[in-house]
């Protein structure tokens, strides 16, 4: 008796993990966090009207979710003046990452990405049997040009960037991205990760034309929201890469309460202003924090914030290290010389002060070592 | 500018889609429907346990689900007397089946099920490039001599059963699928969908050794547990083949509110011993409404009960249209000569009632088109 036989491509694959979770960190330590500031969440929360949507759904669960997901992508496109051809719902921006790479990527196809931006995306690269090929960061920002200019050498299926930048917190202006869009070889697609661009000032936000085929956009109800456990992302692409995913995608994927509050968080347009002032306020207090220890930090267009821990990549691991041995839980970069940071995500005040009553520690002992 | 370049098999793939859900029905006709029959949901709804688990989960949505489901793999481990190495917990069996077809199918791979079992399965098969081969049904039941006979004449890598049966609702006693597994050829993969088993008699969820190589075995919380919004599937296998669903898993898949209310629902056992009374009354009830109308049924072993309309598929088809202009929704098998049935899933007594009031109509003029 044997196990099942697995693709070739399967075999090839490394058992890794792209990131592990604060709940896992848990149990290995057998403690929990006092402050959860690692996995860029949204401590202060969904709008309570999505919170009250959610609970009364929850009644109704014995339904399938909508498969079209219609309502929420009408509503989607309504807030992005963009028709509803343009929309896909899916399970997370994670979700979505792997059905574009299973749309586009055969074994040995090239994908360019930036050298230490968003593991996840390379894991579903990966995972398909793509080659990736990595440009540095330029003075902490993601290189357009460089990816550009990769992208056409190696005659990359995607090119990825995410603007705002994760893990850097760093963006660029919409004119810099609508520029390399201009600039994306023929038989390339854009990957547009805005994340987090509801953080970002104003300006920010590229302007795309709906039906432009050069380009994707992935947005996420996890982070303005503040619903990351919901696991509800959206794409806004050309209908015919839209109308792909209907192909492979698990049509009756989507959570109906999820569905149900990511609607209620879309039509909170006061509680979407007050978040943008609540996250704002907690990055300058990061800041505070940073600056009281003697470190500085780069300016964030995201709900988290990079903090330089002022020397190498071997000292910042050592102070993440020493915050997880103080219940706070942080994440940082993993290339040089980036990872010469920590990352911070914003919470509430209660987690931001065990942060600050944790970081003098913390500093003082990996100095020590 | 063109949009992407699609992989060869992406471009090989229909536009198709395993079902229509009910929301796109009433959206297309411009109603609501009166009796939402059709698609095995189970109507009597989940757990209030679990309801209420699941509205104090809301408020937590803004920290991802635990991407392990540690809390809710170690209670099934112990529901089931197996290890935690042995449960994998997904988004829906549907979930499951796309990773599990990824992990064992190359284009061209030969799979095996029957003429006219779960779409879903075929469409992953096919989204993945395997090239299905199909038994008939053998009087209204799957066949597993017939289908492992196949499987062994052409080399399948994966064979599917589901026991009990969809969309028939007959089952086969355990003995029968026991001796499936015996006799499963090395290098198949069995999978065996359980979809249904907790409402079927003692005696038909077959005995497997957690770490036996040659089957994995599918359930959800969908369908006993009344939670097919919520999209948590589980798979019971040996700890190989579920550690290896970790080199290509959407790691963070999972609603954080669907772990929360899973686990509530799996420690009610006061309330699942209810649910089995309550579906086995609303299946008499089907069973009465149809004689009522000079219709037999199909014993069922599951929350849905095949009506045989007593002539072919366009008469059964004719039926159902006629109750869906009722605003009655029902499905019906694919292929013949099962496709001379309805299927008509449980729930409470006032969508039993709307049933039972359009039957009559209905069946006149299918009769009299």
């Amino acid at each position: 008796m044997t196990g099942p036989r697995y693709t070739r491509l399967i075999d090839s694959l490394p058992a890794t993990v792209p990131f592990v979770g604060p709940e896992e960190h848990e149990r290995i330590a057998g403690r929990r966090f006092t402050a959860r500031l690692g996995a860029n969440e949204n401590g202060f929360g969904p709008s309570p009207r999505a919170i009250a949507a959610m609970a009364a759904a929850a009644g109704d669960v014995w339904k399938y979710g909508d498969s079209t997901s219609f309502e929420l992508r009408t509503a989607i496109a309504e807030h992005h003046g963009v028709a509803v051809e343009n929309v896909l719902v899916g399970e997370g921006i994670d979700g979505l990452l792997g059905y574009l790479c299973r749309l586009v990527i055969e074994p040995g196809d090239p994908v360019v990405t930036s050298e230490g931006a968003y593991p996840t995306f390379n894991y579903h690269v990966a995972g398909f049997g793509g080659v990736l090929h990595k440009v540095p960061y330029a003075d902490d920002h993601e290189d357009p040009q460089a990816l550009i200019a990769k992208a056409a050498e190696v005659g990359a299926k995607l090119v990825y960037i995410a603007n705002p930048d994760n893990p850097m917190g760093t963006h660029h202006p919409r004119e810099m991205i609508e520029a390399m869009i201009e600039a994306v070889p023929e038989g390339t697609l854009m990957v547009l990760d805005e994340a987090y661009v509801e953080f970002a000032e104003d300006g920010t936000e590229a302007r795309i034309k709906a039906d432009d085929p050069r380009v994707i956009r992935m947005r996420t109800f996890s982070k303005a929201h503040g619903m990351a456990g919901a696991r509800v992302g959206y794409a806004l692409a050309a209908p015919e890469l839209i109308a792909a995913f209907d192909k492979i995608r698990n049509h009756f994927g989507m959570c109906r309460i999820s569905q149900a509050g990511a609607l209620a968080a879309l039509q909170d347009k006061t509680w979407a202003a007050y978040m943008r002032l609540l996250v704002a306020g907690a990055r300058d207090r990061i800041d505070t924090i940073a600056r009281a220890n003697g470190l500085s930090t780069l300016p964030s267009a995201t709900n988290f914030v990079a903090v330089d821990c002022g020397q190498d990549g071997e000292f910042a691991r050592a102070v993440l290290q020493e915050l997880d041995a103080r219940a706070v839980f942080v994440r940082m970069p993993f290339v040089a010389p980036q990872n010469r940071c920590i990352r911070v995500s914003v919470g509430p005040e209660a987690e931001l002060d065990a942060f600050a009553a944790a970081l003098p520690d913390a500093l003082k002992a990996a100095r020590a070592r």
